[in-house]
């Protein structure tokens, strides 16, 4: 095994809180007071059938940040927030650049990328990759995923993109993701797998993997631990 | 200015003296014996040859390795490497991985990622890009150039696609380059430009830029001076 590849989204970053905390910065000060977790997490439903519209061909690629300001276009009525400016859904969308790693990704990591090359494989597009990099400190060797493959996990061709990229086989690269079925695709175009417990990513977080995995580690330090880094 | 974009061979690593010394530790202990200089500024001779061949729609994109692999089959004959096995040739091509940084890059680099989003814009690969990135210890933000635009440069759309990578305007960007063709080209294409000067890196090394530039420096610490990092 030479590279790890990164979801990001819930096995690095907690999403859920932070889209809470930044969209409260952003809402509280014009006058709104909703449930922040509620808003984060009823943005982040909107994810799978705003994917599917693209993976299945209907709508073509464009990149998360776009896909992010759709979904939160479709829940706006719910939270009242029919009459927001222009600008005010820009820097909505960018609270996604802004979230915070879990506290146990900053130790591991690092020594992990001592060991192998790393880089993101997430749906996220570069610019947001960067953006949650340099908020967090992430030193990546290069942001790989969905904006080199012009498709969206889990279609193989993300995966094996990124392989490519390196001038790797897949069978040298290990996905690390807090999500099963993120896991069970990666396996199926012929990379290894990492499985790191997430139990509080969402009401909907996993403790263990659901699908076999050749690594499931407990955090990112005890995931450096197992791969001897 | 949000971002630079750095263009890599010449301008931050010596080719010249980093392909004789590798290309002579791959094929001295085979019993050649070259002027390893004359066979490094030989292989690079063919570089744009290689390219326009592509740029001009002749041959479809491919990764810079695979064109460095052509423009030493070209050359083969010259030096009487005829007969050199497959695994030999590929690791010659890896030969452009390990490259040198020149001495004042380290510093001076390191000062402005401080200020500045950082990326190569380069005709070179990804996997290229991350081998000189680990064996210089340089961090970037992303990898940008050739292989996410799927073209080389001076094409307008390589500045352009690495631009609208970061989510920025070109405006933003400020291209940093030894090699005033390169300049002028992102200049077309509405970015920042900065030259710095490069004397030593082949016979036709610029002292100074021979097109206006919004910048020109001495080295990397001179430039890091001259935009404020």
């Amino acid at each position: 095994m030479k590279a790890l590849f990164f979801d990001v989204f819930g096995t690095m970053v907690d999403w859920r809180g932070g889209v809470a905390r930044e969209s409260r910065a952003i809402l509280a000060p014009l006058g709104f007071s909703l449930d922040w977790i509620a808003f984060s997490e009823a943005w982040r439903a909107q994810y799978q059938p705003a994917m599917e519209e693209i993976r299945a061909g209907r709508s073509s690629y464009v990149r998360l940040d776009v896909v992010h300001r759709r979904m939160l276009d479709t829940i706006r009525p719910q939270f009242g927030l029919e009459a927001l400016d222009e600008r005010t859904l820009a820097e909505l969308v960018l609270a996604w650049h802004r979230l915070d790693a879990w506290p146990d990704v900053k130790g591991g990591f690092a020594r992990l990328r001592k060991r192998y090359l790393v880089a993101p494989v997430s749906n996220g597009n570069i610019a947001l990759m960067v953006g949650i990099a340099r908020h967090n400190d992430l030193r990546w060797d290069a942001i790989l995923g969905s904006e080199i493959a012009q498709d969206f996990k889990p279609k193989p061709r993300v995966y094996l993109a990124s392989a490519e990229a390196l001038g790797l086989a897949p069978s040298d690269c290990t996905l690390v993701a807090a999500h099963s079925s993120d896991l069970a695709a990666a396996a199926a175009a012929g990379l290894g797998t990492a499985h790191v417990a997430r139990p509080d990513e969402s009401p909907r977080g996993e403790n263990a993997p659901t699908v076999p995995v050749d690594v499931a580690a407990t955090d990112f330090e005890d995931l450096a631990d197992k791969l001897g880094a």
